[in-house]
């Protein structure tokens, strides 16, 4: 489980620093979160193949979280992409990009699908055997969702010696991570329990931009094992944060200690700043494992 | 007369090549011709001030010639702009972008003018003392447009030596400039043509993208001191060039050659060539002025 920050500053893009896109890998799927201008490009400097991203969530209608999204289906159509796109973001995106794709003359050769998004409460967006997303809804200026992305480890972790030693054929294995039970040949029983362990706990990654200080958060958010939570400015400017409903790192680390996190990653920094250390610091005084988000960095996500 | 190539690459933005923008310092102007995305970075790398740039012409709306442009308006907003903005590009433009200040809940601080054009005869866009812009229709998949950039000399220069001979005050030289006679104290009256020399001849520039081969531009870009004219391949995939309505770099030079143009700029070339040497030495075949573009350098128009 990897994500890789294709770009974590606020408002505009410039020459070295872009605003929100992420990619979050996680059990064979890649994600893309926001899409910010820029953010083909930043997918090519990260070597992130376009033909793999099937799903993409966008969080507000902010440009500097989605005027990338038309240049990036636009790109698609031009090389040829076949799969389905999954766009997920707030009602009214799809209206945004047909109406310029009609302009250009344009028409997708894959199937392009919006799923837009009116609800205030959390509700699933992608499920399937393997991993669950989810709404986190968020307070900002318009209508905001951040995601939860979710592993679902249901599968027991097999036991190879007790499995090599009793000769079980390969052909069962799928049945005994599901918890089954074997028949030997000779009749004996082999309860689940002998042959496996426990599966490996479910990981989980949070992104929450743009958002104020909103403590109603923090059940849904509750002991990921990373939050990405925005903090626009640092706590001597809580008043432009308060008036233009964005958060602090000081604020983001109080929602990362209530909703007993793993580890806080800190983003969509005001360009204001020369230097993003001092977000660093002002968040550990309140929250101990604090990462700062960085454009093109890498975080591994580890299994616990 | 400056003309700097901010991008002059189809189809999308990459890594180390830009799709479509350029800016034309004329006459302390400083025109915006399309502006795809990534522009804004460009523009901060080329250090042309964004609060000069009052005029942007959007040739059509293909993406590769206009993504940047909401981007851009955001940028403008968020920076304070107090200037008028205005926007000269196809009938639908002005949706596309209210509807993305819509969908963000933000209004322009300034006033935000869009000129929709639909006409396929030339039209002047705009024009003052010292400068006039009009579109060439183009020939391409979608409704577009080039622009012709005229400067228009009608001041005479002042022959200084003759004038500080007779001891003429400063406050008269506008008048001389503009052809007027001089009446000294004494009575006696001084022909402007003793005082003047004939104006520089007035540069202009014609901006072509994106076209197929089409000799119905000829008579409109006569003689211009510079023309860009698109050469998205080369000859020998001339088929492609036939199917999507753009042109090879052998076709611009012939244009170049009927128009008897000064010099002929080469741009938005496909990303499928390594190199863009070739298009200059096609075209060099069959004109002798040839230039190539690459993102960022800086072409001076000079006084003939």
């Amino acid at each position: 489980m990897k994500l890789t920050v294709l770009g974590c500053y606020a408002a505009t893009p410039r020459t070295f620093s872009n605003p929100t896109a992420q990619v979050l890998e996680i059990k064979n799927h890649i994600f893309l979160i926001d899409c910010a201008e820029g953010t083909q490009v930043q997918l090519r400097k990260s070597k992130i193949k376009f033909s793999k991203i099937n799903h993409i969530f966008i969080s507000h209608l902010h440009g500097d979280h989605f005027y990338g999204l038309i240049g990036l289906i636009s790109t698609f159509m031009l090389l040829n992409r076949e799969n389905d796109l999954h766009v997920y973001g707030p009602k009214g995106i799809k209206e945004i990009i047909l109406l310029q794709l009609r302009a250009s003359g344009s028409y997708t050769g894959y199937n392009l699908y919006f799923h837009e998004l009116e609800s205030t409460t959390s509700e699933i967006l992608y499920e399937d055997e393997k991993v669950r997303v989810s709404t986190i809804p968020l307070h900002h200026r318009v209508y905001t969702n951040g995601f939860l992305f979710q592993e679902k480890n249901k599968e027991r972790k097999l036991n190879i010696p007790a499995i090599t030693e009793l000769e079980i054929e390969p052909v069962y294995f799928r049945k005994i991570q599901y918890g089954g039970d074997i028949t030997l040949e000779d009749g004996r029983v082999i309860p689940n329990a002998d042959l496996t362990f426990d599966p490996a706990v479910a990981r989980s990654y949070a992104y929450c931009s743009d958002t104020c200080y909103d403590e109603r958060i923090v059940p849904l958010i509750h002991g990921v094992d990373l939050l990405y939570h925005e903090s626009t400015f640092l706590e001597n400017e809580s008043h432009l944060a308060e008036r233009t409903l964005h958060a602090t790192a000081k604020q983001a680390a109080s929602i990362a200690k209530q909703a007993e996190v793993h580890q806080l990653l800190l983003g969509h920094f005001s360009t204001r700043y020369g230097s993003t250390e001092p977000f660093k610091t002002e968040a550990e005084s309140i929250f101990p494992q604090v990462w700062l988000a960085e454009d093109g960095k890498e975080f591994e996500i580890p299994q616990r």
